[in-house]
């Protein structure tokens, strides 16, 4: 078997098989496969495509490349919850205390951020003395004690993912459907869950830009995870307009704090409730209806809150933060954005709005970057407002004032201002089952 | 500028600047873009293509990615030819000398054979002592002294192609116009000839496949030549069957001889008075049929031969073996192929013949592999021969036995035998100027 052949074969549109698709990973992972025929293959397969076979197989072979998790010693239903990624997306760190709370276990591994999306791992961090890094017993112990244990990806998870989705990062070919589902389902299969729930994000900020290639996004990881014996549920959810009102590390963690308190922006919290009862109604909690009734009383009695800061404790935070976040590090700039015309915010480029916040220091260009913790933007207007020419939509934080004016600039290039207001989508676009 | 952005918009199949195209040109040959970006480059421009704009750009930067050739000192009109390649192609042998003979000058880089394709630069070290590397002084003497001289392509000239061709040969992404195009353009025209005639292969051994294929690529390469200044013709020729009865080095070089002598194949002697007379009158000697009497004219009188015999003195090689060509090295091994049923050769696959040759010994898998100039096939019948099951069709020669049996598999899988006469197709199907 040569590399050559299979390259060509994917370039003249034909199937690969089974071992040829395993050839590729395992000599990739190796070492043994230059990255320049692997680029080559990944080009191919943007403009080819691949069956839904060829795609599973890409999964497993993904899933396979390294140690796969064993996660026999959690006691409970194990349920996981995975988004597409967006910009503001902070929800893991709502929906996770709350299903805890309310019995199954959240055993959690979560990526950093790249580029113009965030990552959960980078705003766990910006909880003083947070750790993201435990061994394996000590992460078991915590889902067992609190319900909830969130952690940085192990190395050893998925090896072939992180080699290829670097050279796809840089050589334009993420956007492939059979990538992108391998790429997730190869990584969340690794691990040991039961029932998995997928955000799959829709809209200018998002992978899939419509809803039909959401949908068919959707179905394909649905599909792949029950072949691999997982309950499995999708969620299609608008990404047109960030998530919340917070969009940086530390201000994205005092928002979900907000939300836990039964304080939140109304369109965070219902996703929050909609993510968090289909979880807990996957994992047999009950009707998805029952399980929002439960969700809602774990907020209003504060358990969840508790769950949250008991997990930041067993994970060596400062839990005071938690109770007080006046106790997170402060930006030390701040700028006021005002709108120049009059009418209601018609689109938001979200991912705009996520380069931005990236231009503020609140993400990386490279994976050696340094975050700047307090970085980001708040929200004062968001899609659908009203706006008069001079109202301040949105205040801007960072640690290096000359970097103010370009995400100004940014910002107000991503917000389209009209005179008629526009139609209001829905949150939840889709369910795939 | 970011290699990202050039992948992105190629893929997105959007026009690529000048800049663009000089960026990545010049970087690639720096070591500042890395394989992995190219590569994914070189497979969206094969699905992606490129205009007549971004083609002639991306000949251009390969031409200037090196030393260019002053030639100056020459006297009177140069004239080169070029062939896209062929099995048992050994018409440079036999066209460049009367060309010489009659008042043009010869100055030719060629290049070695790789794959099932042979190479001039091989086929002329077969002959004692030839050297094919020589000063730049060295060789404008003998192009001005003898009328002809060819040596290897210097590796100064279009590096980029050197490493571009080196790539796209590991990576699926030969077959591509744009970059079939830019690489013999590029480097044609970094040499500096007055007059080009291109021999554009069309069929089953050759990259355009299809007469219209053949027909487009001959017009880009001519359209880009003018455009550079430069006098272009370019015949289509037929590359359904092998050039004459013999392919592999020292066979290829015996059978030139005996065609200088008057003595060569008939389809293989008209192709080389074709190519010869379309050179001589593109250079200004004359109408083509005026050029076509005085080619028959020098083979018949010997001074073509005689030329041959001053290039190979002038070059080191020994002329003893023009004279009486027993004087080349044997093969030790020799095997006849014979044909399993009676009727008409209707086909022949010549990749496929060019495989068996290489199979022998005659050509390099890499380049690091060693040639036995001995080996290769002489042919008894030829497309649209008659022959009776137990003719003897062709003649393996090697130097390691153990070679014989798979390459007359090969050769027998590549010859198609059929009850009716197969139509004979012209030598030369189109001629583009």
């Amino acid at each position: 078997m040569r590399m050559f052949d299979i390259i060509r074969k994917k370039r003249d549109g034909e199937e690969l098989t089974t071992e040829e698709i395993n050839f590729f990973i395992e000599r990739y992972v190796k070492g043994e496969i230059p990255d320049y025929q692997a680029s080559a293959l990944l080009m191919a397969i943007f403009f080819k495509g691949m069956t839904e076979r060829e795609t599973a197989d890409l999964t497993f072979a993904v899933r396979d490349s390294g140690a796969r998790l064993d996660f026999s010693e959690i006691h409970g239903v194990r349920v996981d919850k995975h988004s597409t990624g967006g910009v503001g997306d902070k929800t893991s760190l709502v929906v996770a205390p709350i299903v805890a709370t309310l019995g199954a276990k959240v055993a959690k591994m979560s990526g950093r951020g790249l580029g113009h999306t965030g990552g959960t791992i980078d705003k766990l961090e910006s909880i003083p003395g947070f750790k993201t890094s435990l061994e394996t017993s000590e992460f078991i112990k915590n889902v067992n004690e609190v319900g909830v244990c969130i952690v940085g990806q192990s190395q050893e998870l998925a090896p072939a993912d992180k080699k290829l989705y670097a050279l796809r990062d840089v050589t334009a070919t993420v956007d492939s459907l059979p990538l992108v589902v391998s790429s997730i389902m190869g990584k969340k299969l690794a691990a040991d869950d039961d029932c998995i729930v997928l955000d799959v994000k829709t809209g200018s900020g998002a992978f899939a830009k419509t809803l039909e290639d959401s949908r068919a996004l959707a179905r394909a990881m649905v599909d792949i995870g029950k072949r691999a014996g997982k309950k499995m549920l999708a969620l299609i959810t608008d990404m047109d307009r960030p998530l919340g009102s917070a969009i940086g590390n530390s201000l994205e963690v005092i928002e979900a704090i907000d939300t836990l308190n039964g304080k939140g922006p109304a369109d965070f919290t219902e996703i929050c409730l909609i993510l968090a009862s289909n979880m807990l109604s996957l994992a047999g909690k009950g009707s998805v209806d029952e399980c929002r009734k439960a969700c809602e009383k774990a907020i209003a009695d504060g358990t969840a809150l508790e769950t949250f800061a008991k997990m930041v404790r067993a994970q060596g935070g400062d839990d005071g933060v938690i109770y007080d976040t006046s106790g997170f590090a402060k930006a030390k700039y701040s700028c006021d954005v005002t709108c120049e015309e009059s009418g209601y915010i018609s689109h938001v480029d979200t991912e705009g709005y996520g380069v931005a916040s990236l231009l503020l220091g609140a993400g990386r260009n490279t994976m050696d970057d340094v975050i700047d913790f307090s970085a980001g933007i708040i929200l004062h207007k968001k899609t659908g407002d009203k706006v008069e020419a001079g109202d301040v939509i949105a205040t801007l934080y960072t640690s290096d004032e000359s970097r103010l004016e370009q995400a100004k600039m940014e910002l107000l290039k991503s917000t389209k201002i009209d005179d008629k207001k526009p139609i209001e989508r829905p949150l939840v676009l889709d369910t795939i089952i």
